[in-house]
This record gives C-alpha cells, structure tokens and sequence, in this order.
C-alpha cells in the first residue's frame, strides 16, 4: 500500500482504509479496497436500505459509516431499494411514500451527525433495475443459481417463513446485479448481509462483472435487549419519537447494574463515542453531587469499565444516552415536510 | 351460444368452437370461449413454442390446431419463447440463431399443411418481455407466489433436476404473463402445460388481469415408441432428415403386429387423418397384390380396425406413413435458406 498523501482528501491511502473500515466486522477483499484506493480514481460505495418501517435510532450506526466514506473521499450511493422492500413483504401500493420518507430523512440524519453530503447521491430502486438490461441480466443469473442457493443466500435477509415467496429468494440476485448497475466498487451493509455479499462475490463473475469489495458492520441490540427492528414497536427509538417517548424508552430498557449485556453500550460505543471523538468532544454523564457528581469519558473502553466496576449506575446511563438521542434526532423531528412525508407513509405521526 | 353465421369467415359460433377444439384432450374455460365467439369481437389465441431442439416431426400436430385457429379466424400469435428456452437451459448465446431457424421454419411447415397465414403473427419472447413493464409484473406476480407452487407449475415443461435452477422456476410465471401481454384472450400448448395454464388462470387475476382460455392437445408418443423429444436424436424425426432418413427411422420404430400400443397410429389420427379429411382426400397403403393389393381409408378409425385385426402388416402402416412424411417435410428440407438457418443453429444438417 502506497502511503502517499491525496492532497485534495488530506489522507493518504492508509488513513483512508482505517476510515473506512473502521467499527466494521468484518471486510471481504481488504486488499482489493487498498488497491482501489491506490489507483487514483475515483472510488464509490454503496449502501442499499429498503424502505419498510420508519428508521430508528440505530440508522446512525450504518449513517455514521456513510460519514466516514464521504470523509474519506468515496462516492457514497444510498440505495432506497423499493422493489426489496416489496419482494420482503411491503405492500407495492405503499412503496413510493417510503422511498419518499427515506429520502427526506436520510440526509437529515447525515447532517445532524455533521456530514457534507455533497458527494451522495441517492438512487430509487426501481428506477435504476426496471430496465431491459437489468432484467436480462437477472434472468442470467437465474439460471446459474439454485433454488437452494438463493434461498439460503436470502435466509438471513428476507421474511422468508417456513413457505418461501419466489420474490424472496429473487432478492439476493436484484441485490448483487446493484452492485454492477450502480457502478459501485463497494458494497456497504450489516454482517446479516454476509450470505448475499459472498453470493455477489461468487456470481457476477459468471456473467461477466466484477467481484466487488464487501463491507459489513456490526448488528446492534436493540436499546431494550433485542435486535432493533423496525416492525416490533417498543423495539425501537424512532426519529418522531418526542423527548418524552425516547425517555420513557430509555428508563424502560434492560440494563442490569455491572451487566454488560445490554443494548446500551453498543450503541454507545459504535454510535455516541465515534460521533463525539471526531468532534472532540466527551461524553458528559449529568449526576446529582450527592451521587459522585458529573462524569466525563473521553472513550468508550473508560465508560464500559466504569460500568462493569458499577461505578456508572444504568439510570445515569440511560439519561445520558437519552439526552443524546434527543440531541440527535431534533432535527427530524421537528422538520415539518418530513413529518408530513411520515404521516404519509406510515399513517400517522407515532 | 348463437348458431348465427358469421358471413366473414363462412362458420357460426358453434362450428368456430368446434374446429378450435377438435382433436384437443382438454379445454379450460370453454363457455368462456364461447362467449367471445359469440361476441363479435376479434380473439386472439398465442402458442409458445422454446426455440430448443430442431423441430421434429410431432410439430406438425400443434400446427394443424394452429391451422384450425386461423380457419375459425382467429388470429394467432406465435411466441418464440427465447428466454423461456435459456430458462430451460438452452446457452444463452445460441438464442437468437435458434429463433431465427424456428421463425423461419414454421411458415414453411404450416404452408406445407395449406395453411393461409395472414393471421399468423410471430413475437420473440425476449423483445415483448425485456420491458420495465413486464419486469414490474414478474417480481409483483414472486411476491403472490410460493417457491413450492412454482416449482410445481414448472415441474412437467422445465428441466428441473434434483437441484432446480432458480430460472427454471421463473419460467411459468413468465409464461402467464405472456398470456396479457400478447394480449391473447386464449392460450394452446401441449398438456404437460397443465399446471402452468392453471397456475395462469389462478394468478394473472391477482393482479389484475383476466383469467384466459387455455386450450391442450394430446402428448404424441414418439414414432419409435417414446414421448418425441427433440433431446433424444433417434427418437425423433428431424424436418431436415433426408427422404432416406425418413424411411430408415421408419422402418426401425417399434410397432408389433396387431398391437395398438404404437406411435405410428397416434400420428396417423391425428396429424395424417386430420390433413388427409380437410382436403377430402383418402390415405392410402401401397400393396403388393400378392399381399393384398392397396388400401385406401378415408377415416383413421378404419385404420386402425383393420390393423388391430391384422389386416393391416405394420411394414405396410411404415411405409405408407414415411412417404406421407416425405411429403409434407419436402418444402423444408429442399429450402436452402432453412436450411443455412438450421445450419446456423444446430451446427450441422444432420
């Protein structure tokens, strides 16, 4: 790896990987992304989100990547996969009203974490894959791949129940053709994503593209104990929840004194502490004096510690991280027009 | 149904129905067919044929329905179903030149059977079907439908396998969509179409469209005593093979003496009958008039009476039948055109 400095970023090629795979489980073709970032040209990622539930506190975690790719030079596409959204189960009739909310959102959330959002560009799902080519080429690979092979490369993605749809297990091969027909040299998800990334690396090959780098992220907990999902109500913080409802939240979730296994930490660690380090800031932990006073933690290793020595109490905790949440989210929330969008696409305001 | 004549074509209602389902081992939706004969309206009826093997001689019996749908005065569509064929396995660039031979052959075979086919459109699959439309359709159709169920439906046209192909299972909801957007209000095919035409029936009004008429000729055994397969070189007989050829496959096909369970007599009722009645001519069987002297039938039943009586030598069924094929393949075999298509397709004339 050439350690030369681009000028026009302020990183060289090192700094830029560590960026860019930074808080990541895991990387597939780490060499083939220093090569990529070696070759001068331009480099693009990108990240595919369905518009199903409205998005959560846990967005930020995937966003806070985005953040870093645009720091780090690459052409960041955001994907608002409509047609997923509706192979995994989404009502056709409901789809624009979604992809209209995530776009509105998303850029928000990105400049509430403090990110120049010049270089994302958004893409519409059907837009880009509703097109004679796209559709060839998915026939294409429907006659490489098996039944079997598809729906296992779906299984951790889709809703695929014990009596699969064939729009489930189409899903993986529309998710590795994105990959090619979004010119991307990357592609961005959550580590359940793994089978689909592996089945993209295997088979575009086959019909004549490129293998692409594959980059995965951690799955958060949910801040109550669970995996965060947006279809399961009390599982999430959504961006309209008012400061009341993300506080009466946050008292709510499981957090045993000196426990570490909670959903708190994680978020704090992959969400809170990268946001504050880049600003330089610490994590201030309000408390009465007759408690021990304030607290401050310059890194996440200081506060987990603290918390594992029962030196941090879980309602400090939980406090803390709310007002930080609500920090985060005001901007949503108080957008008018995406309120509206919201009401449009989910009914009412929740 | 109304017995009123329709001065245009010279046939009522009832006749129309008759001869669009003559020789046919099933119909679904008959009243239905009725009706839109009764209707005045124009109907159009498709029969999707994959452009796989070279064409034998078992074609000509879906092309003699072909020839009473354009009598009654229907208009037909053929569909040279390329990408159904790559679904089934055919290499994906062998395609178009398969296409091309099965287009042009077929208004040959069905001149030779005297057929007037100014009604007779032909649609490559790939063409009508590579639109964003269409596409919308197919994923909108996977989400209504169970991998089970479409495995199902594919299980007696598609190739399958013990490990199917993701593609082979598309195949019959694309075969259901064909029916809409050839805007057929009726669709023919062999009886192994069965599950695929019920499937059609059963989903197309999902989302949105019609259910149609579907129409099933009989499976003819193989004239060597097998189902004819364009896969299995001897139990074929190619619309290429020479006079010579003809005879000798002839002569080998299995057929005992007295014993029905032939292919001969299935082709003699109903493609040889069938051609031999419209023109009021009778089929005759050369004899020696040591062993009898020459026959002459104007009715298969009569045929096949005298052969279950051993009246009838299968030597002298073979010969009268190879002489008949010779016929009717001349005009294909003696087209240097065809026959460059054919060597274009399949690599050599064999």
């Amino acid at each position: 790896m050439k350690g030369k400095k681009n000028s026009k970023e302020g990183m060289n090629v090192h700094e830029k990987y560590e960026l860019i795979t930074r808080n990541l489980q895991e990387v597939i073709g780490g060499d083939e992304l220093k090569e990529l970032l070696s070759s001068g040209k331009e480099v693009s990622v990108y990240w595919g989100t369905m518009p199903t539930g409205s998005p959560h506190i846990s967005y930020l975690y995937p966003l806070s990547k985005v953040a870093d790719f645009l720091r780090a030079g690459l052409n960041v596409k955001i994907l608002i996969a409509d047609l997923h959204a509706a192979l995994d189960g989404v009502q056709w009739d409901i789809l624009d009203k979604r992809q209209i909310y995530y776009e509105g959102l998303i850029p928000i959330m990105l400049q509430s974490v403090g990110v120049d959002t010049d270089k994302l560009v958004f893409v519409k799902g059907s837009k880009m894959q509703l097109t004679p080519e796209y559709f060839k080429d998915l026939l294409r690979l429907s006659t490489l791949t098996t039944v079997h092979d598809a729906t296992k490369a779906a299984s951790e993605v889709v809703k695929l129940g014990d009596n699969p749809k064939l729009g489930g297990i189409i899903y993986p091969l529309m998710q590795a053709l994105d990959e090619e027909y979004l010119n991307a040299d990357i592609q961005f998800g959550g580590v359940d994503q793994r089978k689909i990334f592996v089945y993209a690396r295997e088979n575009l090959p086959k019909i004549g593209y490129k293998a692409r780098v594959e980059l995965m992220n951690y799955l958060l907990p949910g801040l109550i104990g669970q995996k965060m999902s947006s279809s399961v109500p009390g599982s999430k913080i959504d961006m309209m929840d008012s400061e009341d409802e993300v506080n009466k939240k946050l008292k709510n979730a499981v957090c045993g004194e000196g426990d570490l296994n909670n959903g708190l930490l994680p978020f704090a660690k992959y969400v809170l502490f990268v946001l504050k380090q880049d600003k330089k800031e610490k994590l201030t932990i309000e408390r009465a004096e007759k408690f021990g006073g304030n607290l401050e933690y310059d890194s996440y290793n200081k506060l987990e510690k603290d918390f594992a020595a029962k030196k941090l109490h879980p309602l400090d905790l939980k406090n803390a991280i709310a007002k930080e949440i609500n920090v985060l989210i005001a901007p949503v929330r108080e957008n008018k027009k995406l309120k509206e969008l919201y009401k449009e696409a989910y009914g009412s305001v929740s």
